[in-house]
C-alpha cells in the first residue's frame, strides 16, 4: 500500500473513530492521507481493484476448504452521500459470486414484530463472502433517535445489543468495517438539485430526503452518540469525507484491502491427492 | 448493436436453439457472427458493458415506480466451461445492487424433501433485478438423467413442470435467457490440467469433475433432449461456443443486451410533483 498507491498513511488509521472523536470537527471536503488529485484517483482505483479482487478470491477459496472468515462492510450516511457509488465502483470491482449485498429499507410488518436485530442477523455474510450492508442496524439508533421512535433507555439497550452482536459476529470469523460517508449539507443540496434536473436521475429522488434533511443537526448528534457507544476495538467506525466522491471510493477500497490483508489469507491446498488427480486427468 | 460492436448478426438469432437443432453439429471453437479477433474482444466487452449497465439501471429504476420486469439468465455447462467467467466478466460489469445471483449446489436434505422446483422458485429475481442462476432446475433433467436418478416418466414430468414454471415466470414479467456454454472434451482436459498446475487454482478443482467427464456423451445426449423439450418460444435455449472464453463472454453479454432492449425500458417519471420538489430543495 502506502505511497505508490497514493495514500501516505493508511485510511484505516487516519479515519477511524477513537475516544476523543468529534464529528463536527471533520472536514467533509478533505482527502486525508491521499497524495494525489482527482485525475490520479481513477487509475489508483483500477489498480487497487485488482488487489481487492485477488484478496477476495482468496477469502472465497479458503471457505471452500473449511475457512470460516468473511468481511462485513456496513455503510451508513445521509442521503446522496454516495453509498450507491461505493457499491457500484468499489464493491462492483469484485467477482459477484463473492459478494453478498443487502439494502435495508424500512422494516416490513413481519420484521417489526421482532427485535431490531432479527432481520439483520439473517443477512450476515456466509463464510468466504464480502458482505455489504447498505444501511443497517444503525438505523435503529439514528433515525429512531432523531424522530423519538425509541426512548433513551431503549436506545441504550440497542447500543449494548449492537456491541454484543458485533462481538459475537467477530468471534465467529467476520471482520466488520463500519463506514459513515460524511458530506456537508451544501453538498447534499447540490446533489438533490442535480437529481431533479436530470430525467435519468428522477428515480433516485424521494420527497422524504428533503424532510430528513431538515433534521441535519439531530442526525449529526445521533451519529456522534452512536460512534461514542459503538466504535469498539474489534469493530471501529470510520468517518470518510465524501464531498469528493473519488476520495470516498479510494478510502473505502483501502479499508477493505486492509481488512482482507489483516486476515492473512493464503491459497488453500486441495483436499485431494494432487499427484493422483493429475494422473486421473491425464488418463481421462 | 451490429457491426460497430463486432457482431455482424445478433447472437440471439445465431445461437438460439430451434426445432432442428443438433448439439453434435455445433463447433465449440467457433465464434459465430463476430467479425473481430481476440484482440478486439476486450475493447468491445468494455464498450458494451456500459450499454448493459445503463439498460440494467433503467430496469432497476422502473421497478422503483411499480415496474415488474426482471431478467433471468440461466447458465448451464460442463465443468470448466466458463460459467464463473461469465459471472465475473459480464454480470460483474453491472451495478451489484441490480444483480441477484444464486449458485445451485447439490440439494440440501430439506430441499430433497420438496419437489425439484421448490428451491428454484425461492430464488427467482425480484422486479428490477438481473437474476443469474449458476446451474439451475436443469440439473434435475441433466445429471439426474445421466446417472439414472430419475426414470423416464419422472423426467417427462419435469420437462413439463419446467415449461409451466417458465411460462408463469415469463407471464409475471421475467425475461428468461437460457445459455449452455459449450466446450469440447479436449478443452476441458486442458483447463482441468491447468487448475492442477497452479496453486491459486487448486480450489477450483474437484475430483468429481473427472468422474462426470467420463459421462460426456451421456451429458451431451441429456442436453440435446433438454433442448428439444424445453427450448420454447418464450424461453429459448442458446448454445454458446465457449472454447474461446472471450467469444462466450461477448455473446452472453449481447444476449443480455438484446433481452433488456426487448423490454423497451425508459426512465420513470417520479411519483412526486417535480416543480414542487425543486422548490422544496431550493428552500431547504
Amino acid at each position: 500500500m502506502a505511497s505508490k498507491h497514493g495514500f501516505r498513511k493508511s485510511p484505516a488509521d487516519l479515519l477511524s473513530v477513537g475516544p476523543d472523536f468529534v464529528l463536527d470537527q471533520v472536514d467533509s471536503s478533505a482527502s486525508p492521507g491521499f497524495s494525489g488529485k482527482k485525475r490520479d484517483a481513477e487509475q489508483v482505483l483500477a489498480e487497487r481493484a485488482r488487489k481487492l479482487g485477488s484478496l477476495q478470491e482468496q477469502l472465497f477459496a479458503e471457505s471452500k476448504f473449511g475457512g470460516s472468515k468473511s468481511i462485513l462492510l456496513v455503510l451508513q450516511a445521509m442521503d446522496t452521500a454516495g453509498k450507491g457509488g461505493i457499491v457500484s465502483h468499489v464493491v462492483g470491482s469484485v467477482d459477484p459470486q463473492g459478494v453478498q449485498l443487502h439494502a435495508f429499507k424500512a422494516p416490513t410488518e413481519e420484521e417489526k414484530q421482532h427485535d431490531f436485530l432479527w432481520r439483520i442477523e439473517k443477512q450476515v455474510p456466509r463464510a468466504g463472502m464480502l458482505g455489504v450492508f447498505d444501511r443497517s442496524h444503525y438505523e435503529d439508533v439514528l433515525i429512531h433517535r432523531v424522530h423519538g421512535w425509541a426512548d433513551e433507555a431503549e436506545l441504550e439497550r440497542r447500543y449494548q445489543a449492537i456491541n454484543d452482536f458485533e462481538a459475537e459476529l467477530t468471534a465467529s470469523g467476520t471482520k466488520i468495517i463500519k463506514v459513515m460517508l460524511h458530506i456537508s449539507p451544501d453538498t447534499q443540496k447540490e446533489r438533490l438539485t442535480a437529481r431533479l434536473a436530470d430525467p435519468s436521475k428522477y428515480w433516485k429522488y424521494s420527497p422524504g430526503d428533503v424532510t430528513e434533511r431538515g433534521f441535519w443537526p439531530q442526525y449529526m448528534q445521533a451519529y456522534q452518540l452512536a460512534f461514542e457507544k459503538t466504535s469498539t476495538e474489534i469493530a471501529p467506525w470510520h468517518v470518510v469525507p465524501a464531498d469528493k466522491k473519488w476520495y470516498a471510493r479510494l478510502a473505502v477500497q483501502e479499508l477493505l484491502v486492509a481488512a482482507l490483508e489483516s486476515l492473512q489469507l493464503s491459497w488453500p491446498e486441495g483436499d485431494y491427492d494432487l499427484a493422483e488427480e493429475r494422473k486421473r486427468v491425464a488418463a481421462s
